[in-house]
């Protein structure tokens, strides 16, 4: 089953070198689901041959614009593409007022269902969840309200096994409920325990979202052994100082954060617009924690 | 004196086949002036190495997303470049507080000073004057409140001519006032006129922008004899009744403005996403006006 994350920005505030603001999509089982949405984040869907018409749910970490600055005009295109299903935005609550009145300088009205989803400041929960996958946020330190996101994927059901439950010649129909947990009742009454005839689900494998933020040890319970961490790295190592000043994190801190949360790949963005080349950058990284690349425009990373 | 229009952006509502909103650059004697600002502007300005913080004046049409959605990502961008100098924007007054309010939810707060100028609806007049240009805006005929303008360059100043001068022997300190029109008394009181020693200033060259409209003849008379006009184009000539029901205009009218307008040059823009080539529409245009082209992307017109 497909999981993965397609980098659509991975610049900070301004864009430069041809890096593009915040935005990721992230595909699973085919769903599509939007990561901010800095400026530009429909040309990117475009020149990447993204279907965005399958997004449903947007996330969105914080109200800085090189987070949201593209979310007005990806809506107002749904629009004119002739969009009818619904679109859930989970965010701050300032962004549904300024969507709206947005919408009503120009005259625009949706066609659609934009449902609003407020994630409280500070707050830590589920904020969507379906029978394949569910989203946690956890509060991150920033200079503006801003939340981190866990994409974790839900196997409830146990893999049924034939070749074992042959031996005890179950019915069909008693499946579904053995496959949720069950255990089997043969017609003599002997209980046929649930282990003996299904497997373990495999691992539901999870995705960390972590930006804008300074480095913060109290999310590590959230993210702990992700697959995949995405971790902004927006200064590197010499400029500790100023990235505690407008509380983002360095090459170096997030390399910890990987480390400290154990998990398997890490990779890093927010890039500040001073770096032109941002090697040095990758080498801090990686000194903390080798499994690390740059969540550049237009990679895909498997989760 | 250089005076030439950049085209950022050609498409209408939805950016498509590498076509993006609305965003013009006049270039007036090294004075930039923006013209719309769609999604994604400033990053044209940086793949077409414009320097954009050179811009002072910024003329909104009308409020619809593919004329505006640019904007507060660049006034955010100019922020975040250390910019001080003051920013003037000419447009519908709703515009203001979108901009507030979008400011506002980020908790950005801007070290330069963003002088709003309101444009009144159905209003005709000068927005803007210089010592060497000045901006007229009229109203024009869309689905919500929008407005044309007419750039037109100012030479208050005659033409000093030196050898018809020497006869009179006119000292230097008089040139200034000569050359604003003053009449030179000679020592024996005897009245040299301005015409015998100056010549008429060159002829103001115009730029007429006009989008989006249905077409409208009333607008003649403020873009009469422009050099270049810039005029709507968004549908071919087949698509008339969708361009009337959108309030749009289309190729055959856009080349029926600009030849009843007496127009030097005219440069059509504006496009539908339908369309992959615009070699057809400006077919159309040209059987009605022949100077024309299309105004494409990163293309430059001098005015």
């Amino acid at each position: 089953m497909k999981f993965e994350v397609s980098i659509l920005g991975s610049n900070s505030a301004i864009p430069a070198f041809g890096r593009h603001p915040t935005s990721q999509v992230l595909n699973h089982d085919e769903q599509l689901y939007l990561i901010d949405c800095g400026e530009g984040t429909q040309m990117r869907f475009k020149s990447l041959g993204i279907k965005y018409s399958r997004i449903e749910h947007i996330f969105i970490s914080h109200l800085h614009g090189d987070h949201i600055f593209g979310l007005i005009g990806l809506l107002t295109s749904f629009n004119l593409l002739g969009r009818q299903k619904a679109l859930h935005i989970y965010a701050h609550l300032p962004l549904q007022e300024s969507i709206h009145q947005q919408l009503q300088i120009g005259k625009t009205k949706l066609n659609y269902l934009l449902q609003f989803h407020p994630i409280e400041p500070d707050s830590t929960g589920i904020l969507f969840q379906s029978s394949k996958l569910k989203v946690f946020t956890f509060p991150l330190s920033h200079k503006i309200d801003c939340n981190g996101f866990l994409f974790e994927e839900i196997f409830k059901l146990r893999k049924f096994n034939p070749e074992k439950a042959a031996v005890f010649n179950i019915p069909k129909e008693h499946i579904p409920a053995i496959k949720e947990g069950a255990n089997f009742v043969m017609e003599d009454g002997t209980v046929i325990a649930n282990e003996l005839i299904t497997e373990a689900a495999k691992a539901c494998r999870k995705y960390a979202y972590v930006t804008d933020t300074e480095y913060l040890e109290s999310i590590i319970p959230y993210i702990q052994g992700a697959d995949l961490l995405y971790h902004e790295a927006t200064f590197d190592n010499s400029l500790e100082q100023r990235a505690a000043a407008t509380k983002h994190s360095t090459s170096t801190q997030a390399g910890m954060m990987a480390k400290k949360a154990g998990v398997k790949k890490l990779i890093v963005g927010h890039f500040s617009a001073k770096y032109k080349s941002l090697e040095g950058l990758l080498k801090e990284v990686q000194e903390i924690f080798p499994n690390a690349e740059l969540a550049l425009e237009e990679k895909v990373f498997a989760i």
